[in-house]
């Protein structure tokens, strides 16, 4: 029988095909999956993804090979869950961001730097984004995955543009596309030179260069503000 | 006895080893040397440091087990191989652009374009970037690799404020380690996206972004001649 959506951990995933099917036996399903993702988001980020063993990850979640088998039957559909788990934290994010009542050049400066801590917080976003700079085999594509983070941030910056912040000459499909490359660009040369530990510096850095040529003319005041919050 | 000089590739290898020694001999090892490190290449970047094989590598290259062992002993001196290739494709660019009479910020940005096309066209030298993004091993840094090209960076920066281009608000060194990340991140995306097919695009748009920002109040006018570069 094909995954279903489980109530519990809001994926597909077979913990619900259970004929036992109570509650209990529900959530300890779901902690062995979540304890399997993380572990193999560790086992990505140490080894990459074609180095990386199934056997050492359910060793790293002391999950039973059948618990394996039974939540993944590939290490695709573990590197498939670490990626959405990874969008989850990033639509709570933006959600986040949503309600608040910051100007949209601020939000989107935050939202980056939110982003970076997130990197530093969490072995499931560091490992995503390993994955996504990673070598892909074959016909896999990852090319996806920069257009899924490129378009909310096309959003901000038209609001921040309407808001008159940022130059209307900057078209902000081009803008988004190269922060969220240069963002994987700048956390790739961190974790190579420190392990990440320079990223908010470097991020910092990267919006030092930026801003000049983003805000616009006559609202440069707003800067030194919109650094603090990178 | 461990590798010497060797006269025609330039490099520590062992083709010089051999008692015969004859210029022959030497040319053909030299050549078998050449083939394994662009399959090495090749072979990196179809399935990543962590998946390529050795033997995968020596069925590319045409070559024995034998040939094999005597030029590499292990797949991290074929990944050092494929990153000193780059490194001197690298200082070739550099030496190519030191005697041209451009400004400081048209070499800037004409090495950035030429890198793109380097990527393009050179298996090694692609094979390098994908290498220095991939997950290093275990205590494998490649930190290093992202200094050696941020610092040649630095000097062209610096010469370009000196020639009141570049604003002389803007720290070359802080620049130069964003333009180097920028960099990689760009052809990251292009290759996840497109396998490298819209990188000059991507270029582009990256100085249509940056210039704005980085030219010195007054000098505004270079722009356009210098997007032409890009």
């Amino acid at each position: 029988m094909a995954g279903m959506l489980c109530p519990v951990a809001r994926v597909y995933c077979r913990c619900t095909d259970s004929r036992e099917g109570d509650v209990a036996q529900q959530a300890r399903a779901v902690a062995t999956r979540n304890a399997i993702v993380e572990a193999a988001a560790a086992e990505f980020i140490e080894h990459g993804f074609a180095g990386a063993s199934i056997a050492d990850i359910a060793q790293r979640a002391g999950a039973t090979k059948g618990a394996m088998y039974f939540h993944f039957r590939s290490k695709d559909l573990l590197a498939q869950a670490v990626i959405d788990r990874q969008r989850e934290l990033n639509d709570e994010l933006q959600d986040k961001f949503a309600s608040s009542d910051l100007s949209a050049l601020a939000i989107l400066v935050s939202m980056v730097h939110a982003l970076g801590d997130l990197m530093r917080d969490d072995v499931v976003a560091l490992a995503a984004m390993r994955l996504a700079v990673e070598v892909p085999e074959g016909g896999d594509d990852r090319g996806p995955t920069y257009d899924a983070w490129a378009a909310p941030t096309s959003a901000v910056i038209s609001h921040a543009i309407a808001q008159g912040d940022v130059r209307d000459t900057i078209d902000p499909e081009v803008l988004s596309r190269f922060l969220v490359a240069a963002f994987t660009g700048v956390q790739t040369a961190s974790f190579a030179s420190t392990r990440l530990e320079d990223l908010m510096d470097r991020l910092h850095e990267m919006w030092t260069v930026l801003l000049p040529g983003i805000v616009a003319p006559g609202r440069e005041h707003v800067i030194p503000d919109i650094l603090q919050r990178a």
